[in-house]
């Protein structure tokens, strides 16, 4: 099993971000976080980026038997492309956020991508992305 | 650290109702897998009800000591007294749900409960409060 | 066949509730002219509650080879916990109310039940009641 | 007593139409069940078109001593003409739908007609006029 | 004249629960100043639950000579079912509110019930109650 | 000057029509009182239809010469049809109303006609009509 | 009889205010107008402001026997407090605007006023207040 | 204590306005039966004016010592200068209303005012008044 | 293969029409620029109805080996109708229109046609039609 | 080139009012500062009042050569009439809020004016004023 | 005539994405199957990409003499951006779709693009691509 | 201080892009403009792009002590990845548009960027930046 973690954009400010949405850890302490936690258990990639269109490229490159963790950020709630290039490849993915979203601004509570997802984490750090990671070791989730 | 887990109305069908969206596990085996599970890493109670009264007086009894595992089911798209009942005792709790909620009815996309939540886990089946406890253990959550 | 008629709540005050809307018959006349109409045709049960949750659990007793006639009153409109409950068991069921709701407020004109219904009957009186029970006898309805 | 069956649009392809929504009877089959469920208890008409001006008219012929089952197809939906015709004659109508057609697209969950309907028979298939013309026969409906 | 004060759900919780909106008095308290208040003037009774189908009950015992004070807390913004036993049992009464519910939430400012209500009493803390019964005992209120 | 009247659906009907919208008077009544009141002053022919169609065919026939008084009755709401064979022709013409559509229901406050009419007369029963002539004659109204 | 004309703000522009709109006559002409085309026929009195509150004073003022020709221009879509004084006076008036309101911004398409008057005459400039005037002078209207 | 009462438009008609909505009281018998209420409890001073800048004036002169009882009238659901005022001097204030406005037009159940109010009291007549006055009597209200 | 032509209301205006939306082709233009365009390659026939029973009862006619393009003109936006006509017969139909709808009033942007429609061709003149007659040619389009 | 800076409702308590929005300047200072900053360049007139009537009349009296720095202040949101009154006398017009208003509630973010100003500065306290001022006098505007 | 082709993101997964909607065909056979239907009637050229940004900079290379056929996929729906470079180059373009939009979610149903498209193909898979083709070969159309 | 301007899509365009928004400057002579504004009194770097992604990158890159002149062109309505890369950075930035966005299109009144903005500058051409740059240079304002 190959896990890809796919980040938004300004996921790359974290650690300078607004700590109270977001915590005071960097990517970098996310990315290492999460290999310590998989360890042994399987292959973990990562990507960033702050480009809607490298991240549609970047799923356009999985193929169903990756299993995929996409916290993209503000896109989530703005980007039909990501949602189209999902669909497309029918990864299992299931959609993670740092903060709680449905405790933010009302343009936050929408998202286009958890419709197809197999499921949603969201709002609690670090671990939204280590329990989704947990999920997908746990249960033998097919591709849709 | 004491863990308690609120099912709401239906979840008592569990194993006969719509597999599609809750599987074919029953509420018992929930709480079979959530006790071995956890094992001796917490204490953990388990309480259902069809009533929206009773799960806001159960919430009521709560410390703001204890872990809240909140699957309101229907209720969680209906019921502000059950939001005022977590509000006022400021119990950290997470809002789960079997099925991707919104990947379902439109009506089941708008939640009461979460922005007051810690966070939100939807669409992973029995995982979804597997996960949630297991982020109660991993990081010391302090009240609200 | 066994034909449930389920009564939410304020329908224990038919005979002294607006007449205008109901009528001057009370719940129990109601009864009388519904085992008087079904004669030795079917077997016919009645309950009534106030209560959301005492409705769900009602309706989780049933099995599929019920026949249910449901006047869920103002629960119609605000309680997805019934919709859940129906949609569990499966049980056909008619959907049925005294007065005509589409000729009243408009919170009255949506219902969380309807969508899986078998149909509607709705403004006629005891006549709904009847009338479904008619069609449960001289239809042999299967369940969804 | 005199009852009158008016149909809509389309109706008059019931038989070809689609199956799983209106059954595979015929609009003569549906009017010959009709003639014989009411053999001598009432004098029956039948009138279909495809026009909702012709429609209007057949109404305006109408006294308030008829008694009217009205399935105005598609036109229950758009049109007000049909609605400003029954509220001008004056005439008891129940509005019937051979479909549930609260179970179908959200345009057809609105009616210009239930409102000034004596009440609302759906989903029942040919039943839902044959108990609509029960509801006349054993009522003694007044004009409004 | 009886005045009858029905507090809904989370209402048992006073002195405990969010002091800015809901002070620092106890639903005892509240009890013992109405009494002290009304002292001699008029009898009085409390009810609370946090049982939707608890408060329609107990509404429903009312007579039209009673007259209600009624707190439905959350309810107050989702049920109907209370509204349709007030309407039934056609007892005058006057909706009140210890905190501002139109400076708080924006669902929080819809209420089922004002519409047919004598009068809304809201943000005056224990004071909502009390001048609420000045009122009954002040003017003589007729039953609608 | 040659001076059109048009009316919509139902207005064949008054005099027997709802009389506190429509008063007592008949259409033959209306044409008599608008014959008298024009005299040898302008031309003035009648059409009434029930069918939309009817009406937007007839508004073909119009030139740009002609002047256009038009109730469409219902169809006021709800036909782009005419409000395109109207926008074809270019003939100037006020939409009168009998009675005052904005104090009636929701649904006639919105007309497809009166953002390209020339303007509105409405509430003010058959004196719309005579009102909306004595424009015409009085201002040499051009043709858009 | 009595008529009163008043007129709104910025109708003391007419003459130089947007002439695709308004026409070319000042409020000067349109008085004048007025009073040749009344003439002996009834007493006409008439007040402009700018002043929302001066309106409401001078409404008040009215009796029940005076008759009201009232162009609110701008107030129109915004006072509800000119609304109420209509409302409290009883007066019968006829709103009446210069240009066609629904031909133009949608803000304009409401009114607070229209579901209280008599009746509307819209687009048809001077003619529009004549033509409320003879309305007046030829009906018996009586106060609401 | 210093209390001042401000009304707003068609106020200063009470007596002669619709009397379901607001009783045969006048003007002056509200201050009349007010100041007989205060007695020696507390100054209080009177103001009405159908001009909103006039409110919005006289608002400004108050202090934070003052306590304001704000009937807005139709300025209630209207009037953003009148709330900026009232949070401009940040005076205790309780918005009050005669009648019921929950049970009437729609545009009467919002209102701009009371997110910043202390408090409401609606539908109690002349009470309404006398109640607020109470309130600020019995308690020791601190500006905001 | 046989192609129907079908036109909704007013495109027997076509030629002295809006030419700014519609060109300066009539409808005879129109017809002998596709018999010409098919030449030998289908047959080919037209109808045109103002009326909208008439295009429901022509549509009906169809059998499924039929292939329509169909410009409903305004009945795009308002006629139900139509669109259960097309669902009945399940021919297989493209939705064309002269002007680009899409450009023009939002009314025009919904059509109650396309969801079931093979497809859209909209804004290119007579070209709409040649090309929607190309697409059936060139592809074995089956019936849905 | 005169300079006109109109300024509305409560824009007279700039020095009392809430500091977070607009600093502790008061109207005075302002006038000072915007004369200052002016010198010799342009003359320059200020007006304030409460009365949206004021206003109006006000903004009537500028030729089309006059330059008008326009803060409505709550007027911004409500007021049609000064709307009016700016198409009607065209003069060059400039926005300004001292408050960033789309920072604000959701009502100050809509504009009667803004759709028929020049342009908006918004947020920026007294620099509002002056920096709409530099514009007209290096611009040179020309009325519209 | 040279005529550009530029598809948006996902439609280079073509051939592999879903095939209900898109048929199996890839993105090269399009662009073959183009190619050799224009044959020497027209020059050519093809740009796909995933990037918002980069279709913005394509569009902005073109010259008013160029014709644009325009997938822009799910940009079609969300970038306001490609409409602003589209509205400044001014170059006549047909917005086309594979699949047919109006079919689908209600997201795909508007589109920024095509209020200023010249037209709209929709839903006819390749044949989208060669009939807007076709169309520009055929007719002289004119930059905008 | 340093000043950065980020100009979004399309503005590289200007100078050829539609005159009657945009003027007839390019984005060359705007920059020339504004170093010739400043000339000594501040450093200031210029960027543009047509990639939302280049954009949120860039502005990631300012420290607080910046101070951003921003005119996000298109995204200003679409995009919240920029508002976050605002809000993480919390630089000071005033929002600016070449062409009043509120006398256009509905889709360009709504800003995701503005309630972050130290405030807003539009409609104002070339002078929206040099008016923003003024600003900063004469406030010592502060990273929020």
């Amino acid at each position: 099993m190959r896990i890809t973690v796919l980040n938004g954009p300004n996921l790359n400010l974290l650690g300078t971000r607004e700590e109270s949405h977001y915590g005071s850890f960097t990517l970098a302490d996310l990315e290492d976080q999460m290999r310590a936690h998989l360890a042994s258990r399987a292959d973990v990639s990562f990507y960033q980026s702050n480009q809607e269109g490298d991240i549609v490229t970047e799923i356009q490159k999985l193929s169903s038997r990756d299993r995929l963790i996409l916290n993209a950020g503000a896109f989530t709630h703005t980007s039909i492309a990501i949602r189209d290039a999902l669909a497309a490849v029918k990864v299992p993915f299931i959609e993670v956020h740092i903060s709680n979203v449905y405790a933010r601004e009302e343009f936050r509570h929408v998202s286009y991508l958890s419709a197809i997802a197999k499921g949603v984490v969201a709002g609690l750090g670090v671990e939204s992305y280590l329990l989704a990671a947990d999920f997908f070791l746990r249960s033998g989730v097919e591709a849709k």
